[in-house]
């Protein structure tokens, strides 16, 4: 699985060229001492160490356009970096010029009367939000990373997070882009615009490419209204169906106000409640499944009666066995932590082999159930543990040993429990990599497994990367 | 601007490819009857007037892949052909092959617990509203021509429509693609996920790319709960300032739930009542410009009241100075008549110089106020009109003269008016084309005002169809 054996392939730098970079970014621009260096070649789960020649601090747009024209000439790689939150190596450079966009941060404009704002590859989500509240509106990308990830890193990999459900991944929020492009090329394409059909719709192509076809110096972002009134319930159920049959119906009653719709199983709640302090068990008796339900009001008259009614229909219908609905926002952060501690607490429980997967919302309860049934016949001791947007058919889901013995004779079988795991995905018509990306974790099994939409995507890569510089060993490499 | 007068390129087809392509698809899968060819080869505004050797009709993607590898191996350009409801000639053959998917209209699979259903190109629009419907579900897509116009069509021209403010373009209400590439191989894109993060989106090349990258046969379409009531104002305003800062309160007000926002000024509303039997002004003075404002709720409990909370406010800040609700479904669409007429209303006026634009919503009234200047000293007598998605930013801007010899004299002047509209539009930050695409209409525009994205489209135009064989005088022709 990691890539930490393979030896990096060193890139010979000339020493021109060294000199070329350091003279177009300025005594601010670059480093090469070993300690800045650290944290920006491992990644942060500690799974690749890589390496670099130099690291590459660009001030503005102009200098990360000088700095990649250079390494075009000279036919030297790059490897772009945004907050290096990848799961998947996909920011660890083996070899490459390694350039981090961090002192690209400022915020260009903020247009609350047009729902925009216009801000640089460099800024960390968390201040994003901020910036938006502060304008009275939303930005509704939300997930775990969001204190060190910056904006123009959560392009590049499409990121999910917890309110895709109502707003869509990041691909829809981002309504133009500037990049520099393999050559060096400055594309302009931002852009405030809901409607612009002028050809082909070139942001697309870059949002979600992981750095390969170029490098995103800054984005207009669509904002949103703020909500009056958020509710939430935590709520107890027996099974994926209901939870499926639940949503439908949460849907329906609240009109479209839920923001977010999270499973768990009770054992990924134990493990919770065992290894995160200070959390507790909302309902009073033991569950299956449950669901964190949340949903957004543009009044506050009403919202509590529209969580209230939807979660009368789903007791009336037996779809949900208890329910608590979150007193204050305090409360409402409890219960979140439930939810957001689960990946926390799964690491004090020891290893596991994980999935980030997705499945069509309507067969997520059938493939959970025959996926688990295969596993069985493979490693018998292995628990599946599936959480995550079930609302969005995105399941994190992991198989877990419940002692050190079982974790060990877990990872000797782990290539099959994942083939598995990935074919049962692809007999439902699912996704390998529902919101993490490729990086260089999965790039074979991509390749395998979807070969024309691969040899689409390196004809795309040749036309506009010949020279292969733009992040060469992730996605295709 | 009409290309009708440039001759067409009679393209040489031996008579062994014919035989081919007629073998491929059988006797009822094509066609070279000049009455069966005549509706196909002319577009429907009647500006453009084409030719073809042959009329392909396939019955499944099979046999579109057949015929475009025919047409590949020999070289042979092809036009994809929907609805043929284009506005910029972008499915009028002019010797090319002419495909109609109009044959390939089965919807293969309605999901409502995963929200979406997979349907065939040749579907119209208005059919699959009700498909949807029939399953409990909204298609939010909506526009002028659903009676006619193919969801393939609507797809490759990502069309909009009166539902974008809420729901999007068609974009983003496409979730898979199948398609036809230029060498005759099937991409097998359909799936119903939310989420799928394996590389580039390759859908969203063939989406806007009006038939020249590929032939779409087939999308999943993302589906929504339906509202479950509906509220309908027609207000009158005194400026577009005022209409814009109405429309953020409205937004605010009813937390997301207007669905539409479109507007006109007193002339297009004076041509309606003109023109258009049975129409009739709701309110009782005249304002210079009026609103049509829609909301959705999920609850018919409390629809009313936003509404009516949002028009409170409005007048309270002097926004609004009068306003109607619609009290029952047949005055709504009375409402929405008075809006959906102006074309036709347009038409019995007299000719007009039309431009469909967009701007960021902040800077329209700005925009409409210069540009009107601006064109008051290239034509004096011109009277612009206005009116559209102002909710988008996207306003179809039209120049109309008053009498037959003040539109022959401003004809004469349309190139130098259309450059001064589409010169402020790009001031503003603006699109040359918000929702009718490019076509043969507005090539050279883009061509010489987006040099930089047109260079990129072409080098992905040449990695993917290297022959250049798909609807080659549309968009980079």
């Amino acid at each position: 699985m990691s890539d930490a054996q393979t030896p990096p392939r060193p890139q010979a730098l000339p020493g021109d060229v060294i000199a070329r970079l350091k003279a177009a970014l300025g005594p601010k621009g670059w480093s090469q001492d070993a300690n800045e260096l650290g944290p920006h070649i491992a990644d942060w789960r500690g799974r690749f160490q890589g390496q670099t020649p130099i690291l590459l601090k660009p001030a503005n747009t102009a200098e990360v356009s000088a700095a990649v024209r250079i390494c075009h000439e000279a036919g030297i790689a790059i490897t772009p970096q945004g907050g290096n939150t990848s799961l998947c190596g996909a920011s660890t450079p083996q070899g490459e010029v390694l350039m981090t966009l961090k002192r690209m941060n400022a915020v260009r404009e903020v247009d609350p009367d047009n729902d925009s704002m216009t801000v640089e590859a460099g800024c960390i989500l968390e201040s994003l939000q901020n910036t938006a509240a502060s304008a009275g509106r939303l930005f509704p990308l939300s997930l775990g990373s969001q204190g060190s990830a910056m904006i123009g890193g959560l392009i590049s990999t499409n990121a999910g997070g917890v309110h895709v459900l109502r707003y869509g991944m990041t691909r829809e929020l981002v309504l133009g882009l500037e990049a520099v492009l393999p050559d060096g090329t400055i594309w302009s394409g931002l852009t405030g615009l809901r409607k612009d059909n002028t050809g082909y719709d070139l942001k697309q192509l870059l949002i979600g490419a992981e750095g390969t076809l170029g490098i995103i110096t800054a984005a207009t972002l669509k904002l949103f209204p703020r909500p009056a009134k958020m509710e939430l319930a935590f709520c107890g159920l027996n099974s994926v169906e209901d939870a499926v049959s639940f949503l439908s119906l949460a849907k329906k009653v609240s009109g479209g106000a839920v923001t977010a719709f999270e499973i768990m199983p009770r054992l990924a709640l134990d493990f919770v409640l065992a290894f995160v302090p200070g959390t507790r068990d909302p309902l009073e008796s033991s569950h299956p499944w449950y669901v964190v339900c949340e949903m957004s009001f543009g009044r506050v008259e009403g919202a509590r009666e529209t969580l209230e009614a939807a979660l009368g229909e789903a007791f009336e219908a037996e779809l949900i066995s208890d329910a608590a609905i979150a007193e204050n926002e305090s409360q409402a952060l409890d219960f979140w932590r439930l939810r957001e501690s689960i990946a926390l607490a799964e690491r004090g429980q020891g290893t596991a082999i994980k999935h980030d997967i997705s499945i069509p919302v309507s067969k997520m309860a059938a493939f959970i159930k025959l996926a688990g049934e295969r596993i069985k016949t493979i490693f018998p001791d292995g628990v599946v543990v599936a959480f995550g947007h079930v609302g969005d058919g995105n399941v994190h889901y992991n198989i877990v040993g419940l002692d050190e013995a079982t974790q060990q004779a877990m990872l000797a079988k782990g290539t099959a429990i994942s083939s598995c795991v990935y074919d049962t995905v692809d007999e439902f018509g699912g996704s390998i990599s529902a919101e993490h990306g490729i990086g260089i974790l999965k790039r074979e099994e991509l390749a395998a497994r979807k070969p024309v939409d691969v040899a689409v995507m390196r004809a795309i890569k040749q036309a506009l990367d010949p020279k292969g510089i733009m992040n060469p060993r992730v996605l295709l490499g």
